[in-house]
């Protein structure tokens, strides 16, 4: 492979130096194979293609707060792409695009990338597309490389965000956008494609409304990622690598299940990654058909206390022992513990706690507790209590993302039976084993459908910037139909926010998609699981295939979401 | 699917019912692929074939006392089958056989017994396969299925043991084998086929020997089974489902790697199953390239200390930390402490002084650890002082399989490199996140390589039983060539075997293949190791492919071991 042409500012040796690996890099034959698979894009961008805007947007919500944090931008139609003489042709010369990766990992960010190059290669020759390294700090720090078609052809359908690599920066204060829009001018650049989540998305927005603001000619297109899938609206099915990371934890569970079932004696009980919201368990959930599956957001809506969510493991447990089964397979997200209230005040009161009072080896601390938090706090298993009281974050904080739910709730649930076998109402045999699902699954190979939908979500937003489009999220839909039929074009995200009161402000945000109670995917999970629970129905969809009849196989959240059955 | 003709004794309903999932079973579109997937057979396998016997056979050591507890079975010439007048026309009416799982799960058991099956269609009509449920107990109970066609198929080229699930227990006391004579005798059994590891094949043995020493017509095959891969000799190239398994593992270190690169803040220590011998680790290393490698053999073999072990990993973090690398992989054996000669003194004295002495808070009782031991056990973090201290098994001793070795070396690391940070000769960040890959790998869809080897195998052992041999294990090899090459036959399992000194008596094992310091895989690894260590070259093997180019590869180990290179 030839090395990549690169240019960019002093500091870039040093910081380029960590991730060049690629170019060294000897290939498996996977890895290799998928270097040339061919992508096919739907229908209408494969010829000419011309922009129809519709009906003016609004916001999600508070639309008046919105329109005003967005003056330029607010109120833009979508638009959509259909057959018809190019308006890409407006713009005389080659373009000036820059692309960051903002965020945590996803399959497929490189076939984004993928695709907004070979947008410009095809439809508008003589363009330069800049890869930001290392996220926002990338634009802020002007660190970034030009992207030759050498220097991307190793990332092709791979895994990973390291062809420029991401960052958690945000661009926030008023210095931060005035080095924004120095590296804009700069570069002269025509746009800018922020590859990301919701946060990501909504700073992409600012960033549009700052550089016209400004009268920068630099146009800001976002564009859907996550892997926890809780950036999605109608014009948006689906962020991307969501399909690829509940495949791999699928794998995995699968092979769990069947070895549970073979062995005969353990509870495995497993944690996915997804904090903020359960679609991650409630897809795995959908392809496992697991005992038992907690959702995050039916535990808050009903309000469940660790007690209850304990009890209701150990019911099912005690039935199976009936039915003399002693093994099962429990999905557990993230966020479990962030979704029980009882949990979130018990937190609260300790961090207050440990702020300000002594905490005696004799436990008189403990009277400083709410009764209801003094009651949690005692049910809970030491290892855990011990967790809580010592390791804090900088701030001085309780660390809940460290706590190891899947590992607290085996020591519960243990306790509850020993309970119940001395009162000879469980006569099984408890062991659990503790699982988490997380890094395995956010950098591995994209799976044909997010391979396929990332390339289209990326050739989409070189056309919205190539259309003059600015404000907008790249948007890809109809997408349970041949990807001939998809649907493709942009929506502006002003349309997907709304606001929160922070320090006495309005800030937007686009609000996360969580599990929706009353959609398909969840009644379709809750129509099934008495049977999964007590009847063994478990599926092991295998290793994800790249050829093959189950290739190209959609996950069943969005496939439930569009309409149809699975 | 049709529902399976069952035969059992009295006991059966009970014990079949948690096990009967699979009919019940909706099948993934992969799993379903499998089903029907067409199994080559070595070319000898294929048509009529005969049984060339090699020179007598001696034992792995001690011949004498081998000779002395094997009088019936010992010295046995290994089997060959070569193209010739089929020798199993001897036998003129059908066979009854019975199969067995014994111990750990590992993908590739459910295709010995369709591969014994196929061969007693297709070679030996009329006749009977009996598979013996939850290991050898359902041997010495008489739990049992008649296995058919239809009972058969649903399990074809699909992982996990749960066709008719394994167990642990083995044929030891005088009862226990008169009661799997009584079995034998009942069913009027004429062979048995064992699948299991290094024990449960010597188990197989003895066996062999007690039917033959009590003029039991029934035969005894062992098959090689254990994904540590340590049941292996020039005749048995390797065991069943460590292909498969250190695929799987490899397929999420690779995947863990790739998000080690793009994220740029990680140090991932992956645990790997196989407490025994580091195969898994090393073949994993093969294929992924981690930066660091523990390799169990090799700490025994150099007596290194933990403190030595934590410097090695610090040393490589702060070289890379100069090189701007502030991330990596390393991958760490499950038994790692138990090759460490300081580590199994310091729990043979804490084994003692629980048993004995009173544990005060003020730590006197360390006093009576020898100085060695108190230094070692000073500089283990908190938490696994803790866990050493408070966790027993039944008998009171400490729980070494319970240590998270991953977690533990990841705080002494941390501790390390402040140390390092204080003296001013480290100045990078670390960050520790801990894996623990097994369970996911024992039970997954078996690769195409051990599907095709476990037909063979189980095929083979039909053969030899119908060949009139016992006390031997099926034996499949020059398996670099194309299937239709591979050789096929038995060796006699006294062969492989040494005696230990237990209890003052003699006991026949087969020692367990640990990591050879001078075989080719290790020695590869050991030529690359330092290019890994600094330099990424990382390879992200991707999931197992059942199709394409990449479907068919072999595991390094086995194909460095044949002599040839990767």
């Amino acid at each position: 492979m030839a090395a990549a042409t690169l240019v960019a500012n002093g500091d870039y040796a040093a910081v380029n130096t960590p991730t060049t690996g690629r170019y060294a890099a000897v290939y498996s034959e996977v890895q290799n194979s998928r270097l040339d698979h061919s992508l096919p894009l739907p229908s209408v961008l494969q010829s000419s293609f011309t922009v129809v805007d519709g009906p003016p947007s609004s916001a999600a919500g508070n639309p008046d707060e919105i329109a005003k944090l967005f003056p330029c931008v607010f109120g833009q139609p979508s638009a959509n792409f259909v057959p018809g003489e190019s308006t890409g042709d407006l713009l005389a010369q080659g373009l000036k695009i820059g692309v960051v990766l903002s965020g945590g990992q996803a399959p497929g960010g490189h076939n984004v990338i993928s695709g907004i190059f070979d947008y410009l290669q095809d439809r508008c020759k003589g363009s330069t597309l800049y890869g930001f390294r290392g996220g926002p700090a990338g634009i802020m720090k002007g660190k970034f490389v030009v992207l030759t078609s050498e220097y991307i052809y190793p990332y092709r359908n791979q895994g990973g965000f390291d062809m420029i690599c991401s960052g958690r920066d945000k661009i926030e204060t008023p210095e931060q956008f005035k080095q924004a829009q120095e590296t804009a001018v700069k570069l002269d650049l025509d746009g800018l494609v922020v590859i990301g989540g919701d946060d990501s998305n909504t700073n992409a927005c600012l960033l549009a409304e700052n550089f016209r603001s400004n009268n920068l000619k630099a146009r800001v297109i976002g564009c859907p990622k996550t892997i926890d899938g809780d950036l999605k609206c109608k014009e948006v099915p689906t962020s991307f690598g969501f399909d690829t990371a509940c495949k791999i934890y699928a794998e995995m569970i699968g092979n769990v299940m069947v070895d549970a079932r073979s062995t005969g004696k353990y509870y495995h009980f497993v944690r996915l990654m997804g904090r903020a919201a359960s679609h991650i368990t409630l897809e795995c959930a959908l392809q496992t058909h697991p005992n038992i599956t907690l959702i995050g957001e039916e535990v808050a809506e009903k309000k469940l206390t660790l007690k209850n969510v304990t009890d209701y493991i150990a019911d099912v447990i005690c039935k199976r022992a009936e039915l003399g089964y002693n093994y099962g397979v429990i999905l557990i997200p993230e966020g479990l513990i962030d979704f029980i209230p009882e949990v979130q005040q018990l937190i609260a009161e300790l961090n207050e706690i440990l702020a300000h009072d002594v905490v005696d080896e004799a436990g008189v601390w403990k009277k400083k507790l709410t009764p209801q938090s003094l009651q949690l706090f005692d049910i809970l298993p030491p290892a855990i209590q011990e967790q809580l009281m010592l390791e804090r974050d900088p701030h001085g904080n309780v660390q809940v993302a460290k706590i190891e739910t899947e590992k607290m709730l085996i020591q519960m649930v243990e306790t509850e039976l020993e309970v119940r076998k001395q009162a000879a109402a469980y006569k099984g045999q408890f062991k659990g084993q503790s699982h988490f699902f997380g890094y395995e699954g956010r950098c591995g190979l994209p799976s044909n459908f997010d391979s396929t939908y990332c390339y289209a979500l990326g050739y989409a937003a070189g056309a919205l910037l190539h259309s003059g489009k600015t404000g907008l999220i790249s948007s890809v839909g109809n997408l349970a139909a041949p990807v001939a039929e998809w649907t493709v074009g942009g929506t502006a995200l002003t349309s997907l926010m709304d606001v929160e009161r922070r320090h006495g402000k309005f800030k937007p945000v686009i609000k996360k998609a969580m599990v929706e109670l009353e959609g398909a995917p969840f009644k379709k999970f809750v129509s099934m699981r008495e049977e999964w629970a007590l009847n063994n129905r478990y599926l092991n969809p295998g290793p994800i295939q790249f050829g093959g009849p189950a290739a190209d196989k959609v996950n069943h959240t969005l496939m439930l979401e569009l309409g149809y059955q699975i």
